[in-house]
């Protein structure tokens, strides 16, 4: 298969859909443990040799130094959130993407991702503390991941996508960087509505055999309303950020 | 609260079937995938400095020594898959378990735990080869620490609760060594069979939203073959295992 495959839209479109899934059931994960804000407050960890960190931000690195060892950050979409990581100690054999970017961190937008979650975290999970500490932030960077994962896989492959599709109109917003124009170009409500829609009954139906006396429930407007006020914005953002950053095409 | 609260059989119970729907997630995360028999292969990991494991058993080491400096493992129902894990390199600070045993690794069913795994990935992952080692065998890490914890707790903590309910027949039991009568007195019939057609329900509604283009369902009736035969007998077996190595009561 060429890489040309990689960029039809109903395909990615599936993908895309398949990753709500994982999100879900990473937020649903995360809300089994309690808000425990301590775990974000730095110099809280009680760990050795880390005064000034929080358990999460420690948790994170750890996670994605393991992670970039075993060669993650090989893969387009896995933008990592920590910086000076270390380098694989494997051999990624990856086809090649198709994507038209020299930098691919240019479309990073982890540092977005963060605050987002981090804001989301004590609307799906009940207050307090119930001292699991690393269970919480072990599954906040689950989560996390699956969220970063869902949001650059949709803004390094829809805009590649969509360009292809409609290469003029597009290289003349690019050329003039009008980010504005471009994101009205990408914009397609109608699409969104559908989306946070499902992800309202997926999230019902995924809950639906709880035992509610084991489980603590999470809202299924709030995780629609992380998908319409973060995921998407983020993602169209990405998109064009990939399009203003993308490598022209040889004339 | 004293630790003896944490002996309602009714409250074991409903925190066992909490970490149903964990477990469920994980092994429809896992299957996203296709088996990649090749991860499992000693020599195969294409990692630097690791000749002779396989990515499997390197990423489940990578996991737990990292997870082993966060405390993961000073928690009664969190036992290891590997040995020599670094000690921790922050307090935990935990309330009593109330547990009776001295050697709490007398109840690590984890070598018996790890080959029913492996076998049960080629039953839910479609067969072939699709690349993603590092997403495959991450996957499997988090399925196996779940079914892991899973048949812990309950080893443990059902095993001191019927215990408590009724000292003198185990008692009996126990100081004879009679392993198998203290099975037989543990086991109820009815309660395993709410427990296996509880998973069916739950792995079908779990997955009633889904886009059968882009996500591969796990088949029900695998899951509750991997209960039914796995989960709750190593359960029980680390039950008796806990009994025959309880602390026994001051005359």
């Amino acid at each position: 298969m060429t890489a040309g495959g990689n960029f039809d839209l109903e395909r990615i479109t599936t993908l895309l859909e398949g990753l709500e899934e994982t999100i879900i059931f990473k937020l649903i994960d995360r809300a089994q443990f309690r808000h425990n804000p301590v775990v974000y407050l730095p110099g809280r960890s009680g760990f050795t040799g880390a005064a000034r960190q929080s358990l999460f931000s420690l948790r994170l690195r750890f996670q994605e130094e393991m992670d970039a060892r075993f060669g993650r950050f090989c893969v387009a979409e896995e933008r990592p959130f920590c910086s000076r990581l270390p380098r694989p100690r494997r051999k990624v054999h990856l086809p090649p993407t198709g994507l038209c970017i020299e930098d691919i961190n240019a479309v990073n937008l982890s540092a977005k991702i963060m605050p987002a979650y981090l804001g989301l975290v004590p609307l799906i999970c009940r207050k307090g503390d119930d001292a699991n500490y690393g269970s919480s932030v072990e599954h906040d960077v689950y989560a996390l991941q699956a969220i970063a994962r869902r949001i650059h896989y949709g803004a390094l492959y829809v805009a590649e996508s969509k360009f292809l599709r409609d290469k003029r109109l597009y290289t003349r917003l690019m050329r003039t960087k009008d980010a504005g124009g471009l994101l009205a170009l990408l914009t397609r409500p109608d699409i969104e509505d559908r989306i946070v829609e499902r992800i309202r009954a997926k999230v019902c139906s995924t809950q639906a055999r709880v035992n509610r006396t084991s489980r603590h429930l999470v809202d299924p407007d709030v995780v629609l309303g992380f998908y319409r006020d973060c995921i998407i914005p983020l993602t169209k953002e990405g998109e064009v950020k990939y399009l203003l950053n993308r490598t022209p095409d040889p004339l």
